[in-house]
C-alpha cells in the first residue's frame, strides 16, 4: 500500500475543498452575513492538507486498491470537514446533525435533519446546495480535470468514483475525460439556471435548484420544495432531472456529432420506457386525487423524474398517494437512472445485467454444458463483470436489510425504516411515512444518523471503496 | 423434450395423489362425515393419471430440463386437483380460495384464506394438514422411494425437487437416498406425535400439528394456533420446528454412527448461532411486554423457530411486538433454515455463500489478477454454483418486489403487501399487519390470490423449475 501517495492525493482534496469553501464565504459577504465560519474551515482544511503534503511519496505508482482507499478516505474527510461551517455559524449546532446534512449534501442524497430549512442563513443554504454540485460529478474527478496527474493512476481513482458497472474513457486521456465530463456538467447547470431565471425565479433560488438538480441531490431552500414554485419551474426541473439521469457519455457523443449513435443506447431506451410506464401508471392511479389529467401528469412526471434520477425534490406529498403509486416509486428507488450519470441507486444498466443474468441462468439450467454470453449495448459482457454486478446487488440488499434492523431500534414503523434506509443508500432523500416528502430524518437517534451518513457514502461510492477501507487485508504490506 | 416420458411420470404422480386421498376419506368415515368429496377426487385423479399413462414413451431417457418440467407440472397439477375436495364438501366453496389453501398446504406455506378454521370438517382439516406432510419432503421424492426408476433419470428429478444450492446423494442409489430421507421424515414425525400425545393432546390434534411441524407448514386446526395449547406442547413443537430445519443429511450421518462428522457441519453452526442470537435479542426486546424472562424466552424461541424453519405457527401475536423484534423475524423470513431440510426461504447455506461471495469480491477488487476459491463445509465451491446462488437471490428479490407491486393494487399497506409476498415466497405463512398471525389472506382479490399461489410454488420449487415451464426454449425440439 502506497500510503504516502494516498496522503499526497488526500492533501490535494483538502486544498480543493478549502478553495471551494471560498465561494460560500463570498455569498456570506454579499448577504452581509459573517464569512468567518467558512474562512475558519478554509484554514483548517488548508492546514490539514499542508500537513499531508509534507509526506513526500517515494514512488507515484498506485494500483486499484490505492484508488479505492483514496476515494473512500477523501469522501469521509470532506464530509467531516464540510460539516464545520454549520457548527461555527450555529446554523446546525449539533455536530452529528451537521455531519448528516453534509454527507447527505456531498453524496447528493438530499435527506435532511432540518425541521425549518427556511431559518438557515443564506450562506449556509448556499454551501448546503453547493455540496450537491461538488459531489454529483465527484471531487476527485474535479481534481483530475484541474491538476496534472499521470494517466494510469488517475484511471484507478476515476473507476472508484464514477458510478456504474463499467467506466469507459471518452478520450484516451483520463484527464481529458474528466475535463469533458465537467464541461458538460457545467454547461447543463448553466442552461438550467438561465431557464429557471426566465421563469421569474431569483438568482439565488435558481442556483440552489440547479445545483440540486445537476447533482441529483434534492436540497431546496423552501419547505415546500419545488411545490413552492410555478408549474413552469416544475416542468423545467422535471426535464432537467431526467436529463441529469442520462449517461454523460451520450452527451459527449452528441457534442461530437454522433447523435445517432447516442440515441441507439440500449440503457437509454430502457430508462425512457420505464419512466414512461411509471409516469402513465401513476397518472392514472392518482387521477381521482387531482381530478385533472394535466395536473396528475405533471405531478406524476415530476415525482418519477425526481425518484429515478434520485434527486428527491417533490411537488406533491406522494406519501398520501395510493399504495400502487407509492410502490412504483419504491421500485424506482432501487433502479435509479443510467450509469455514468450523477444519479444513485443500482443504475438501469445493472438492472438490465441482472435480468440478462437470470435469462442466461435459465438457459444454462437446460444446457448445463452450453456456452452463452450476455450482451449489453451490443457488446459481450465479461463473466466477471456480471458476477461483480450480482455481488454488488447482494451487498446492496444486505446493507438495506441490516440498516433497517438498526433503524428499527428507534421504534418507528417498518415503512419508515425500510424506505429511509433505501432512500439513503440510493441517495434519494425522502422515503415514505415519517421520512416522506413532508417529513425529515431529525427524529432518529445519533447513532442511527451516523449509520445513515455512512450508508449514504456507501451508496454514492457504490459500496466497495468504502467497504475496502475496513478490510484488514487492504492495509497489509505486500 | 421427451414429452411422453414426462406424461408417464406425471401419471404416476396423479395415481399417488389418488392413493394418498384415501386417507382423508377414511378419516371422514371415522368422524361420520361424507367420504364422497375425497372419493370423487380419487376417481378424477386416477382417470387423468390413467389417460396420461396411455402415452407410452419411446425411450426413457430424460435430462435436466425434463426433470424441471416434470417437477413444475406435477406441483401445478397436485395443487389444482388437491383443491377439489374442499369444493365438493363445501368447506371452501370458492375454487380460487380452495386452490390458494391447497397450494399453501403442499408448498408447506401455511398461509390461509379461512376466517374461521374451526368451522371446517374434520376430514377437510386432516387433508389440509396432510398436504403439508406430503409437500414437505416432496411428492416425486416419495414416488422415487416407492416405485422403481432408473438411476440417472431420478437424480434430475430429485435435484429439481429437493431444496438447496447443491443436492448430494446419501448413498450411491438415488432411490435408496429417497427412501432414507422418507424414513427419517416418518421417524421424526412419529416421535413428535407421541410426545404431543404425552402432553395430553388428542390424536387428531397431535397428527395435525406433527404434519404441520414436519413439513414446516403451519396449518393448525385452532384459531389461536399453538397458543391454544399448554407450554409443554409449545416447547415440544419449538424443539421439533428447529429439528425439521436441520439438513436431513446430518440425521443420516447420525444414524450411520458418524455423530462427530454431523456436528461439524458449518451450516448447522451458523443456523444455531443465528437462532441463539435472534432468540436472545427478541427475548430482551419483548421482556417489558411479558414481564417474566421465562415467558419471553418461550415466546421468542417459539417464534424464531417457527419463522426460521418457515413453519408459521404462532403462540403470540408477534405483530404487536416492538419494531426491532418484528424486523428480526422478517430477516429470518429471508434466511429460512438449512438446505436439505423441509424448510423454505433462501436457506442458511445460500446466505453463507452470498457472504463468502461478497468477501471474495472485495479481495478480487484488490487483486484483479489473483485466484481465490470460496469454500463451504471445507469443500471448494464451484464458481458456477456461486454464480447460480447469486442469480437465485436476485430472482428471489425480484419476485418479492414485483409481487408486492401487484398486491399493492388491492390497496393494503406496504408492510402487509411486502411481508405477505415474502411469507408466500419463503413458504412461511403469516407476515405482518393484515397478514399477521391473527390475520389471513382472505381480503386479497382473486387475481392476487392466484398470483400468491403461484409465488408459493415458485418458492417451494426454488424458482427455476417453475420459471422454466414458461420459457419457450424449453418446449422447442432439439
Amino acid at each position: 500500500m502506497n500510503i504516502r501517495m494516498i496522503a499526497q492525493i488526500l492533501g490535494k482534496v483538502l486544498f480543493t475543498i478549502a478553495v471551494l469553501l471560498l465561494l460560500p464565504a463570498i455569498v456570506a459577504l454579499l448577504y452581509r452575513e459573517s464569512p468567518f465560519p467558512f474562512l475558519l474551515t478554509v484554514l483548517i482544511s488548508a492546514a490539514l492538507g499542508g500537513l499531508l503534503s509534507l509526506l513526500k511519496p517515494r514512488n507515484t505508482k498506485i494500483y486499484a486498491r490505492e484508488g479505492f482507499v483514496c476515494v473512500g478516505l477523501s469522501w469521509l474527510c470532506i464530509s467531516l470537514l464540510g460539516a464545520l461551517p454549520f457548527i461555527f455559524s450555529g446554523d446546525i449546532p449539533n455536530y452529528i446533525n451537521a455531519l448528516f446534512e453534509t454527507a447527505s449534501g456531498f453524496t447528493t442524497t438530499g435527506a435532511s435533519i432540518l425541521t425549518n430549512v427556511e431559518a438557515l442563513s443564506m450562506s449556509g443554504l448556499f454551501w448546503r446546495s453547493f455540496t450537491h454540485w461538488i459531489g454529483g460529478m465527484g471531487v476527485l474527478v474535479f481534481i483530475m480535470a484541474v491538476l496534472p496527474m499521470s494517466g494510469s493512476r488517475s484511471m484507478h481513482i476515476m473507476r472508484a468514483e464514477v458510478p456504474g458497472p463499467t467506466v469507459g474513457k471518452l478520450v484516451p486521456s483520463a484527464r481529458k475525460t474528466a475535463g469533458i465530463l465537467y464541461l458538460i456538467y457545467i454547461l447543463l447547470t448553466l442552461v438550467e439556471t438561465v431557464l429557471l431565471l426566465c421563469g421569474g425565479m431569483n438568482l439565488f433560488d435558481a442556483l440552489i435548484h440547479s445545483f440540486g438538480t445537476a447533482g441529483t441531490g434534492g436540497f431546496s431552500n423552501r419547505a415546500a420544495s419545488v411545490g413552492f414554485y410555478s408549474p413552469y419551474v416544475q416542468v423545467v426541473i422535471t426535464v432537467f432531472m431526467f436529463l441529469f439521469g442520462v449517461n454523460f457519455n451520450l452527451y459527449f457523443l452528441i457534442l461530437a456529432g454522433k447523435i445517432r449513435e447516442a440515441l441507439k443506447s440500449e440503457e437509454l431506451h430502457v430508462y425512457l420506457c420505464l419512466a414512461a410506464l411509471g409516469i402513465l401508471a401513476i397518472t392514472v392511479n392518482i387521477l381521482p386525487l387531482y381530478g385533472s389529467f394535466g395536473v396528475s401528469l405533471r405531478h406524476s412526471a415530476f415525482q418519477v423524474g425526481s425518484i429515478m434520477s434520485t434527486t428527491g425534490y417533490a411537488t406533491a406529498d406522494f406519501n398520501q398517494w395510493p399504495e400502487f403509486s407509492k410502490w412504483i416509486l419504491v421500485l424506482f428507488m432501487f433502479t435509479g437512472a443510467c450509469a455514468g450519470s450523477t444519479c444513485g441507486g443500482l443504475k438501469i444498466s445493472r438492472i438490465m445485467l441482472l435480468f440478462k443474468g437470470i435469462r442466461q441462468e435459465l438457459w444454462r439450467q437446460q444446457h448445463p454444458h452450453g456456452v452463452s454470453v450476455v450482451r449489453l449495448e451490443k457488446k459481450p459482457v465479461a463473466e466477471s463483470t456480471l458476477h461483480t454486478t450480482l455481488v454488488f446487488a447482494a451487498c446492496y440488499i444486505g446493507i438495506l436489510l441490516l440498516g433497517t434492523l438498526c433503524l428499527s431500534l428507534d421504534g418507528f414503523d417498518l415503512t419508515t425504516n425500510f424506505t429511509g434506509t433505501l432512500a439513503c443508500i440510493s441517495n434519494i432523500g425522502p422515503g415514505l411515512n415519517a421520512v416522506g416528502p413532508t417529513g425529515n430524518f431529525a427524529m432518529f437517534s445519533g447513532g442511527n444518523k451516523l449509520l445513515l451518513s455512512f450508508i449514504m457514502i456507501l451508496g454514492r461510492l457504490e459500496i466497495f471503496p468504502l467497504l475496502l477501507l475496513f478490510s484488514p487485508s487492504v492495509w497489509r504490506k505486500q
